[in-house]
């Protein structure tokens, strides 16, 4: 039998809206909202839309109204009382009310700010300018909103049966993965794929493919929509925009030296245990540590987000060994670029030596590589970056000179202030 | 929304019925039936299930009690309005009215005759015994019946993301198959894979995805029931059955000899242009050929159901080249084990010396080899035969010894009769 009223009301939808929650999002985006709406809310912050991929032209592929009207469906969206009472009532990372109540009421209240869109050279500027807080709840939205539009587009002359194929073949590939990490003894994985994703419901599917194949291996998902849907643990700790932010704010060089501690310092009150993530390649793995506070050595883990993640760990553990500190106890977090074969290497060369866990992201939920003519679908990269604070540039240097960013003075005063020599050039594909 | 009363309906169901309908079964049994009904109606038949593949232990399998509910389902089925509407206001072969009003009358009228079952060394024997037009009509159901029990078994025990890649990963087979098909020019190829499909809505899948892939080249299915589902030509002619019954109804040699004629002869007054397909393999294709009358070599066609496919197509176009008749006028079929490659090959090899269109079975509708541990869904070689008319046994010799049937002395004076000397032995694989 038809449900004809189901019907009737699918056909009423003008558009099909990708993002249809606040809370389809990062949780660490939330957790960094909590603490910036504490302690820097009345920060004037810029986002954009960056594509690393320039031969990748989104503004030909995808079109503006419609690309408007997505964003537009994301502003007219609000905290549900469902959303609401699971982030005031659920247990993350074993602590209940993780979200305060001032914040959680600023949350309910909280519809987001206008962007900004032109096309300029084939791609769309895509910016958001306002309170830090608000703005930044723009990033992860935005993001799946075009990497979903481009899919669409991809797509939309498929017939039927291409797509079911296609389909086919990717949950295949995603399954095939799934089985070859199945044997990882000890392994602990979780989704970090939402900014990037093929789709919604791709990832929704992923994630469920992960937790049915993986069992107790597989941790959560970064996606607090899906981690509520699904009943899973929702991932996630902190990001490169709040030392990027705290650094530009900084006055002078000694408090930009400063200022990737001073964000330390502020997560370290409101947060412990496995929440106590190391996220030190924004200005340079090495010399972060180097000159890092001995209470950050008690810290949990350090997540590693760029330059080659061998090294990275190791640079880690001999800076716990050099502080004092039993890296068996830490743990490493592995969240850039993974793919299948990576993390089998990674989870088997620091076994017993540290306890590690990986963040896969785009290869997990975007691997549609060689399946549609032309690779038409395979990931690219595209981010959104805090861009500028209280009118000043931010800048990142990254473990990867390729995912650095900011103003070329800039880059050269932050590299001498953070003493950045030398760096190894990786390319950037996700 | 949840439709309720679906879903309480789809509750209220004893059982998952395999066969729905009277007509999911060979149109070509239809075609048989009607003439059967005309010129032999009150001959006495058993059918009886033979598995070709011992190891497969069907009884060891499958639960008896669930083979006799389904086979007990199909024992309540008769032909709907609709389904009755469809089979007298149809064209099949260009031709209206194919079925007699006096034969369909009977067909609106009938229910499947009761079937015996046992179980023997693991095999179940499984066998009808009545008047030959409604005992034919249960190969095609009691086969596809016991072929999905199969699969059912197998598939009993696995998870839903297991169960979601097992087909993923079988319709891409499909699909890479059918783009392997698509580039041959002039390719005519049609869905014979009813009996020994995996199931029927596996059946239906593959129908649809050989529709959308290969557009025209797709000539239609032998199933009644998905061809009328799906608007496609039913397509189909005649099979051993014909001969081995009137064989072993005649009486004494010259008989005996005459009676593989004596079939197509009937057959003749009913039918014209493409229903005019000899099937010369039952006792030997070129004794066949070479004794036969001249009227023969004037028939649209020849179905290749045994031997090695390439000189079975050799020895037709020789014989009709020495009847003078032009091969290039002339059809062949071939519909024995084929997959892809073979199909391509056989296609290539005779191009422009006569026409060809393929019959694809089993490794169209049922090829999940390998996709399960132990290869526990392979397709095996399971068949239906008429095995006594009127109390005498039937025999069938083939071009292939491994798919001759019959009681070994009778298989003797058959081979003399019909002047069969040594033959090649082929692996049966379906």
């Amino acid at each position: 039998m038809v449900d004809i009223a189901t019907r009737v009301y699918n056909h009423k939808w003008k558009i099909d809206p990708i993002v249809r929650s606040l809370i389809d999002t990062d949780f660490y985006k939330l957790l960094m909202c909590q603490s910036v709406f504490r302690n820097k809310r009345d920060t004037q912050v810029t986002f954009s839309l960056i594509n690393r991929s320039k031969s990748i032209r989104m503004a030909d592929l995808i079109d503006e109204g419609e690309l408007r009207e997505q964003l537009d469906h994301v502003r007219s969206l609000s905290l549900s009382r469902g959303e609401s009472t699971w982030l005031r009532g659920n247990t993350f990372y074993g602590k209940r009310q993780m979200f305060r109540p001032d914040f959680m009421e600023w949350f309910e209240n909280l519809r987001l700010p206008p962007y900004h869109l032109e096309k300029r050279d084939g791609q769309y500027e895509l910016t958001f300018e306002g309170a830090w807080p608000e703005v930044m709840l723009w990033e992860i939205p935005a993001l799946s909103i075009l990497m979903e539009l481009r899919s669409r587009a991809v797509t939309g002359d498929m017939g039927r049966f291409e797509l079911q194929i296609l389909y086919a073949r990717a949950m295949t590939r995603v399954w095939e993965k799934v089985e070859q990490l199945k044997p990882l003894d000890g392994l602990k994985i979780a989704d970090f794929g939402t900014r990037r994703r093929h789709s919604y419901l791709w990832q929704d599917w992923c994630v469920q493919a992960m937790g049915e194949g993986l069992g107790s291996k597989f941790s959560g998902t970064s996606n607090c929509h899906i981690a509520m849907k699904r009943d899973l643990e929702a991932v996630g700790t902190n990001a490169h925009e709040l030392p990027m932010v705290y650094s530009a704010l900084a006055d002078g060089d000694d408090a930009l030296a400063r200022a990737p501690y001073d964000v330390l310092a502020d997560w370290q009150e409101e947060h412990d245990g496995n929440l106590r993530i190391i996220l030190p390649d924004t200005y340079g793995t090495r010399g972060f540590l180097d000159r890092a506070p001995d209470w950050l050595a008690g810290w949990t883990g350090i997540r590693i987000d760029s330059g080659d993640p061998a090294t990275g760990a190791e640079v880690a553990i001999d800076w716990w060994t050099s502080r004092g500190e039993d890296p068996t106890k830490k743990l490493v977090i592995f969240s850039d670029g993974l793919d299948v074969d990576k993390i089998a290497a990674l989870h088997t060369q620091f076994k017993g030596r540290v306890r590690t866990s990986f963040g896969w992201g785009t290869l997990l939920t975007n691997d549609f590589r060689g399946l549609v003519n032309n690779n038409a679908l395979n990931p690219f990269s595209l981010v959104c970056k805090a861009i500028k604070a209280d009118g000043k540039p931010t800048v990142k240097l990254s473990d990867n000179p390729n995912k650095a960013m900011g103003p070329s003075d800039e880059i050269k005063r932050y590299k001498r202030v953070f003493g950045v020599g030398e760096q190894v050039s990786e390319d950037v594909v996700v």
